[in-house]
């Protein structure tokens, strides 16, 4: 056990005084101090355990030995830039290139992951950003998120994916008509802040297809879905068939199991418009031999435990679990999900589809209470979404599954009592 | 001796395959190949031994012990990011503040040094950048770099140090004639792309005074120039007086000896200011534990090794070899520097001070001869730069100085010959 230099209260007061404050903490009212880790397990300053369903970055799990041992090994041997010659960079834009659609061949390594919101020119095309701060660019244009469950088009539409692919073609003529050009189409192959929302089929094969008609190119962000989190595909994009290929993909988070390592993979031909400026690309960190050795040794440890098969394995019992709990409690609105990348909508009540806010904010409190880290997203905070280290396991999604059971019954006995109350004031 | 996994030509034609033209090779007609480096030396995949005087993110050496073992202890305990109370975050915030005038005393850590060039919107402010790109915005103002070896002030002012910040004076009544506001002055505490400038005595201030009566923020870039390298200084900009002090100091490259971490240090009201948009600022990697670990970790062996020490005797001697070199040859122009940040500037004629790219890039192929690993900045890359790992040594320093030494007599034999023949043909 490692041990802490400051009493909690401390570090609390010294964060609050050298950190900005822009940079929260989770469970602000009380945080945790979390000392140590391992797989999907965290642990507090007091040893006490807590289950990780949203370490997505810790993607093999939480300091695997596998992958601490090729970053010594490599940072004892060299940690240089890529301006020097080496194999690692090579070996490891190889092994990405296998994973992909055989025209996104050209790899630039980075150690950012393009976070939507960091520059002025990132927020400027991230609306869950630009909106709280200085509005919509007129060069950008928001297509409708294709979300069947609160969006315009909904599960019993014929064919939401052509629907929805309908929205993005009408708002590029919109944007014709003013004058505009499309450059690019960006989205993540499933929109993680936007809601765990899974695209209907389809839709992004129709969409490339109106954008490349206006000359743009389809950006896929697989910086939080990449890396075989939904099983089935090692990236998210593939769920929508062989027939659909990005012209661009930018990958991250999950790369490196903490490590700060990404890349954008494209075609030739925008690489070669890129290299055509004259100007250099250097970055300082990305594509180091580190990195990559790092990045190498993740893509190992996805082979040899199979933890796509357990996204497979266990995301699809949690998610039958989380289904369960929909018919049995009426706050369940939606259970939604491929792989370990699930999210379970709250809401007032399965008509109105109304978000319950508050009382997704309270089941996170409540599985705190339980040892259980777990987070809201969405627009309204009311989804509840799991993307657990890849190594989550099915006892985990059952003891995860039991507490949300007991709780949203206490919950729904609270409202029911109330309800009961105020029908006795009226 | 670590592996190669491919032989080099193959690690060559695989590199121009699959990563992008634009990511350039030291050397691109015969790059160097490097499996290890330690200290100040790289070897390459015969074993061969490099002196390496420009890799200053290795800044302790390459792959120093102590940070490996720092990053392996802290890889095998937790690398979570910082919604997570950690002590390390505070613990390394604390040890920065404390090299820092008191008023920098907020800090954002990120994993990227903001390095010019990235992103459009750094593009935009980097005119090295974007004077081959898309040009000069109408919010961009562009002060004369204050070099009193080539500029419009030289060695002979008075008071270059008042007359450079006299331009940015004008510069600012300029742009308010426009009709503009000034937001922020960037300015690298040394500017190293510039052709290692040492800014003359009194400019920073002067120019803080201005720009804040104009409403602006003093924005020091310590990216290529902190931590120690200056040897007198923890930081660059402290050369400029205890009555000078930025209102956000960026940090990074050196940081954390190749490791991906950069930091931005700020005044409690600029930290407030950004605080009050309430928008959360969140960085997947910036400040996790493992990165703050390899922070301190560098903290304690500049410490230990009294490498700010070493940077004062190794630099001195060093400039004064190549001030001796000056005397003796007329392609030495300038000789210029502070610390281990030295600039030796080649000129065709000492009169016209006319850049001799070509033969400041012929010096640095045959010091690569000569197993000596350097490089040319500046606008015409005539400027010979040193900016080696801080345990460069005294007999580094002299070996690659009678290098030089020769190499420079050869250039001059041709070019009397070169003379000689001439004058026959006349």
């Amino acid at each position: 056990m490692a041990l802490e230099v400051f009493h909690k209260d401390e570090t609390l007061q010294m964060r609050r005084k050298l950190i900005g404050q822009s940079c929260r903490l989770f469970f602000s009212h009380d945080p945790v101090k979390i000392m140590r880790a391992r797989g999907q397990y965290l642990y507090d300053e007091n040893g006490m355990q807590y289950l990780d369903c949203i370490s997505n970055v810790q993607h093999v799990g939480h300091c695997h030995p596998s992958i601490t041992q090729a970053a010594a090994a490599q940072m004892d041997l060299l940690y240089s830039n890529t301006r020097f010659l080496h194999d690692n960079i090579v070996l490891y834009a190889n092994r990405l290139a296998a994973t992909l659609p055989k025209k996104l061949c050209v790899f630039y390594f980075v150690n950012s992951g393009a976070y939507h919101g960091h520059l002025t020119s990132l927020i400027d095309i991230s609306p869950y950003k630009f909106r709280k701060l200085e509005g919509q660019k007129e060069w950008v244009h928001v297509a409708p998120l294709p979300d069947t469950y609160h969006g315009i088009y909904r599960e019993d539409h014929l064919d939401p994916g052509q629907a929805y692919a309908d929205t993005v073609k009408s708002l590029i003529e919109e944007a014709h008509k003013k004058g505009r050009k499309i450059s690019s189409f960006f989205a993540e192959s499933l929109p993680s802040v936007g809601g765990q929302i899974i695209f209907p089929t389809g839709y992004c094969k129709r969409v490339a297809e109106s954008v490349h008609e206006a000359g743009g190119v389809y950006v896929a962000d697989e910086i939080q879905t990449g890396f075989g989190r939904v099983g089935s595909h090692f990236w998210a994009f593939q769920l929508q068939g062989e027939d659909f290929c990005p012209d661009i993909v930018t990958m991250g988070k999950p790369m490196g199991n903490g490590h700060p390592i990404a890349c954008v993979a494209t075609t030739e031909e925008i690489a070669d418009a890129f290299t055509a400026n004259g100007v250099e690309y250097f970055n300082t960190f990305g594509g180091n031999p580190v990195s990559c050795a790092i990045g190498l040794a993740l893509l190992d440890v996805i082979e040899k435990e199979d933890l796509r098969g357990n996204a497979v394995r266990v995301g699809g019992h949690l998610k039958q679990l989380l289904l369960q709990l929909q018919i049995k409690h009426p706050l369940v609105g939606d259970v939604r999900g491929v792989g370990l990348f699930i999210g379970m909508e709250i809401v007032k009540d399965r008509v109105s589809r109304k978000p319950a806010t508050e009382e997704a904010a309270h089941l996170v409190r409540r599985l705190k209470e339980e040892r259980i880290v777990i987070s809201t997203d969405g627009p309204w905070d009311s989804v509840i979404k799991f993307k657990p280290p890849m190594c989550f396991s099915i006892e985990d999604a059952e003891r995860v599954s039991t507490c949300i059971d007991q709780i949203l019954g206490e919950l729904e006995d609270t409202h029911q009592k109330k309800g009961t109350a105020d029908e006795v004031e009226v």
